[in-house]
């Protein structure tokens, strides 16, 4: 299949599902008192996002249920003995995580907009911020509850969703400790980019599977599939901050490299001997031209430092879909090893 | 028993059981990496605290087991059916969920000190202490998980969890809301401290009862005497503020009156024609004298506002009481009686 046809592909698949996902997130987290409370928690679950883990989830299910894709009842979802359980609260859970994680880090890295909207500390208050992400963390363990899987299973997934979450914050910890320091080494920055943001995907490829009563062995190769992934998607969207346009990234390309963020960009071409430090004068990205810019990427690019990116990120997509032996041969199957190579492949 | 003798019974059997989950906490939340993140979630959590919660809920094991009370092993405590679980894990869930919303309320509210020691956003910044609640946030989910109830049970204490941290924090936005409004009924403020405060009591008092393997009702009676005695901590507490010395008290006497907190005293002076928030020039804690709030206390004492609000915590810890039928007659069924009476008791 060409690269737009794979594109095209998994964007199609993605969006079927997104509008199921939407219709779930507005059936599982309705608006209630005390109302404030409840718009600002929903606020950036309204504002949109391409719903690429719970999609992701979803296929997961499809692919290991053996059902026709996208023709399934999410909410009596055939499990592996027989039975059915809702996987639409596993992935409606996953997403109301993934929002809760926004807020907060909006309000850590004092960044006002999202999803082109004000942030949720922008839009009502830093105050508020806090109690609309505490709210949507205790509400996305209530959902992930309500799966119907027996008892066993719902305790696995929960327990998978804990400690995600903790995972998450730790490489959120990760992340703010490397602005201020110089000696951080790639495995490091690995390890950063699998707790801040693989391990989300690693739960939505593998809860599905512990909610339908998948084996040990199952679970854990679509955990690695996700974790794999997500790291590649990070690696790529470090990629795309430096090649793209900054019309097509939305903001000012590179700014990434004026902020000083850590990538395997910048470390490998330290490592190569590039003062990264000294590539730009500004350390504002409203301070800094296009030329500038232009001129710090071919440096890097001299030093090979980008293609090493591109190459990590391809041999963990690879890594990642060789894991996917363990779902049976069908279409949700293939889409899931596309959804892999749209993940470093999309440009924006 | 005297009062002075039932103060001391219940502070015995709460300070034998704290060295205990103090040490519990250390055992199940311990140091790791990212270092500055875990001493940050640890930093409150190590500057003391009571544990009234966590000596509820292990006295609740105790009286429904029917064990000696303070003999037993907690980790391998007897459940309803002849096997053992782990009560403690589930003691320290609670204690850490309580600190989480301590550290993320005194960003809320902007409130520098806590247990004598600079809040979690003053010793460390407000970024990491966002980070610590979130982290201990999810910790106690998995901590929860340690019982070794069989699965439905374990389930059945994490929906309990989930489900008290998504009151609180309604409960919270409930109480930010009334900053604001003059028309709050006192329904409306019992609701809320239902929410913020209660629960917290409720989950401590009924989530034994689930992992031990109680019946429905037990559970659902435990439930309700967390909850009244949970009420009637908060009023009192409203009490203490009016009545205790600033010494006594740790910091100005009066001062949810200067701040025009909402409580029952002032709801019910209000009815009676009192110009609540004229009672007091100041709004700042410091900018008012001892004998400002003595006349202001007088007239709410003279429109009998201060006996309502004692009235309601008595009828309160009456009602919890009389739910602790369910329980064998034993020692720690009395402790638990006692520790009612005892939180509308205390002076501090």
């Amino acid at each position: 299949m060409s690269r737009n046809a794979r594109e095209e592909a998994v964007l199609s698949a993605v969006r079927e599902r997104r509008e199921l996902v939407n219709a779930a997130i507005d059936e599982d987290l309705p608006p209630k008192r005390p109302e404030r409370l409840y718009e600002a928690s929903r606020y950036l679950l309204k504002a949109g996002g391409k719903r690429l883990r719970p999609a992701m989830l979803l296929l997961t299910a499809e692919a290991l249920a053996d059902v026709e894709a996208g023709d399934a009842d999410y909410r009596a979802f055939p499990d592996l003995t027989g039975e059915t359980v809702d996987v639409m609260s596993a992935a409606v859970s996953i997403e109301v995580i993934q929002s809760f994680t926004l807020i907060h880090d909006d309000i850590m890295d004092d960044d006002d907009l999202r999803r082109g909207v004000p942030a949720v500390h922008q839009e009502y208050d830093t105050e508020t911020a806090i109690l609309a992400g505490d709210t949507l963390y205790s509400k996305a363990f209530e959902i992930m509850m309500r799966t119907g899987a027996p008892p066993e299973r719902g305790l696995g997934a929960m327990r998978t969703l804990a400690e995600t979450c903790t995972h998450i914050c730790e490489g959120q910890a990760l992340d703010v400790d490397f602005e201020t320091r110089d000696d951080v080494v790639p495995d490091e920055y690995m390890e950063m980019v699998e707790l801040k943001t693989a391990v989300l995907y690693a739960a939505a490829a593998s809860i599905p599977a512990i909610v339908l009563g998948a084996d040990d062995d199952t679970v854990e190769a679509l955990y690695e599939y996700g974790l794999r992934v997500g790291q590649a998607f990070q690696i790529h969207d470090d990629v795309l901050d430096l090649t793209q346009s900054s019309e097509e990234l939305g903001k000012q390309r590179g700014s990434d490299l004026v902020e000083n963020k850590k990538t395997v960009i910048t470390l490998h071409a330290r490592d190569q001997g590039v003062d990264v430090a000294g590539l730009l004068d500004a350390t504002d990205p409203e301070d800094v031209t296009d030329d500038e810019i232009e001129d710090a990427v071919a440096e890097l690019e001299a030093v090979g430092s980008i293609e090493y990116a591109r190459d990590l990120a391809e041999d963990l997509v690879a890594e990642g879909k060789d894991h996917l032996d363990v779902l049976p041969d069908n279409e949700a199957h293939r889409r899931l090893e596309q959804v892999a190579d749209y993940l470093i492949e999309r440009t924006y």
